[in-house]
């Protein structure tokens, strides 16, 4: 495909979305540079005909059909994608029809969410996004809570507000702490609203209830990895948290991107992740290299300004408690988990104010506000900001692959609106 | 239906679930005395053509697509079942081959899980159990948070573990909280397991992302309620909840009864509820009868025991808040819900020790040991104990409706199995 060799979407990234085109019913799809190749026409002519992938694998609204085929299945359509997709290979591209009908131009499809998100958990688990926090709101106490190094926190998100990329945010509405501490809250628009940079990954089928995932087994239930942007309104969380965590702070929106990239793909850029102290829990030792050297950035675009501000970078691979850990401790008490599911690491933060992964760190609870050009201030969102996520493993010259960006507009509050 | 009046399950109840008959496909049914009463037959025969229910409503494995008609469309069909039904109507009793495809003995069926729960949520909606919580975990300090009396207090659930009443429950394994502070946590099998008794509720569709939903529109988007037990892992959920909430000491399982409650088979037992303090914010006001006058006990059969024995009864019309104001609560962020969805009350004590909702408040976190008959003591559960959650509104010779009950045993923990 012309334009995709060094583009970030080359034949050695190939990452799974779901597209809608012409209003029609939307289709599983992989990237391929600027483009878009829909699967299901592909199995129809016969050329994704693979032991263990039914006819119907694709002929969905969303991936989890495919999702709920396994590991095996997984690797032996993409090594078929990817001999079809080789320049050498002409069984695709002496199809000239077949090419016109499943190959489109990114321009001229809608990306839509690509997953039936079973349950969404969202970890903690970046030892300096854990520690800010700390440091912020406990000053006189250790920054990280006894259980930190012992197991990756987390708690369960809302699954049905997740969003795909470009989806507009609406400020949300609700309860918000009063100065003083035996005032009342007051409601309206959050004030305090931001963003969360994090990476996530989409799960096949585990094992039946009550047989956890074995850190070492991770590998063949983890389909591929997705950028997040986990919303967050800091005034709602901070009045709502105690005892039982986060609710109404982050069930208004999460985004994802719409391309998840595979497991695959992102081996090259598998790295030994940083040590732990103390030695973590058997359950939670695993021998392979987990930790995904992934660069992150966070761009934003205040309301009225021309041109997007860089205005953090970050690894992926400085997270302490990497993705396998995760599922096996997120299943270690029998719990299943399902096609679709989606486990999002937590805020990414490096260990420098410019390496933070939310507004909340950057502005140092609104503190210090980022100054970006023109003199444009920002401590937390405003209506109009667009904030865009980005992700790349390795250079695009040399297979270098991207997670692409996940990106959304603020909208202004409607506290008043109803349904009644 | 003989056997039905007076039973709980008379033709006032109606409740909604779905049953599987000699291994076929799940389908869903109403339960009418002993008997279930499958619909999707009714509808093939003509006895359910009505505006708004299409023929495929009820050929599903699930009750999500009934779910999502919406409200005007549940209250036909309910009239309708009411009607053919009723002892004077001969459309259904003349159809004896229909009544003998459509009509079986619960004997012959076995209950499944009735819905694919999109989200779960959990409140804390009791004054007496946050007290008691608060009481026994921060003696020193006001029992209830800040927060309590301002906004229903929730988390998130995992909804890929909620399992059918029956379903046996596997004493979860995980980290445990030293003695000492210093101490590192151990792993192996909860030594705190309990049970929540908990009353919940179904939605149907709400409107699109960004709109909440009034409190005194709830009963357009509440279909009905279901019972409860929301097994709890104290050990677990001790060490692992700061600063996030509740996550691996909830999500083994949560079990629900089979059979779904229509709000409007509640009508007659909607009450004034308790009143609050301070008045709540605006959107969290609702004029409408609220409370739900529903009996509810615990049975507890410990392992070996010949008989179960009462350890708890009390009634959900003492809830502090209500479900009207959770589902406002829940969306007033713009969040949306989907068909399917399950909130559930929080455990439900009532004022005396004779009436919590869970063992450790029972037992006061395990100083004071329940005593059952033939000298056994439970201070949590143990393995091979059975718990049954029952409710009931009303008195049955008078058209009073059962909610059924949800029960679990007990199974001992497998801490060194995992899928590999």
């Amino acid at each position: 495909v012309p334009g995709a060799d060094g583009s970030g979407f080359g034949i050695e990234n190939l990452p799974y979305g779901v597209v809608r085109r012409d209003g029609g019913a939307p289709r599983p799809a992989i990237r391929i540079g600027a483009h878009a190749l829909e699967l299901a026409p592909l199995v129809d002519a016969g050329l994704l005909d693979l032991p263990g992938l039914p006819s119907d694998a694709f002929a969905q609204p969303t991936l989890n059909r495919f999702l709920e085929l396994g590991s095996d299945a997984w690797s032996t359509t993409r090594r078929r994608l990817t001999e079809l997709l080789d320049a050498g290979n002409r069984e695709l591209q002496d199809a000239t029809d077949l090419v016109e009908r499943s190959l489109v131009a990114l321009a001229a499809v809608e990306p839509v969410l690509p997953l039936a998100i079973g349950d969404y958990v969202d970890f903690y688990a970046s030892i300096e996004h854990a520690s800010n926090i700390g440091r912020m709101f406990r000053p006189d106490r250790e920054p990280l809570l006894p259980n930190w190094r012992h197991l990756p926190v987390a708690y369960h998100g809302r699954a049905g507000t997740v969003v795909v990329s470009g989806t507009p945010i609406q400020r949300p509405c609700g309860q918000r702490p009063a100065d003083g501490p035996s005032e009342p809250p007051s409601f309206g628009p959050e004030r305090r609203l931001d963003f969360e940079l994090e990476l996530g990954f989409v799960t096949g089928c585990g094992p039946p209830l009550g047989t956890p995932i074995a850190a070492c087994a991770a590998s063949d239930y983890i389909f591929g990895f997705v950028l997040i942007n986990d919303w967050s309104a800091r005034e709602i969380q901070r009045f709502e948290y105690q005892p039982l965590g986060p609710f109404l702070g982050k069930s208004f929106a999460t985004s994802i991107a719409p391309w998840i990239v595979p497991l695959e793909a992102l081996a090259p850029f598998r790295v030994t992740g940083v040590e732990q102290h103390p030695p973590p829990l058997d359950y939670l030792r695993v021998e392979d290299r987990w930790a995904l050297d992934v660069e992150l950035e966070i761009a934003l675009l205040p309301s009225g300004a021309d041109a997007p501000a860089t205005v953090s970078g970050t690894n992926a691979r400085g997270l302490y408690w990497n993705a396998a850990q995760q599922l096996a401790h997120a299943t270690v008490n029998g719990a299943t988990v399902r096609a679709g599911d989606l486990f999002a690491s937590g805020t990414i933060s490096g260990p420098q104010p410019g390496s933070y992964g939310s507004l909340i760190e950057l502005s140092w609870n609104g503190r210090e506000p980022l100054q970006l050009p023109g003199g444009v201030q920002r401590s937390f969102l405003e209506d109009g900001d667009t904030v865009v996520l980005r992700g790349r493993s390795g250079a695009y010259d040399r297979g270098g692959v991207s997670l692409g960006e996940v990106r959304g507009t603020i909208v202004p509050a409607r506290c008043g609106s109803r349904a009644a």
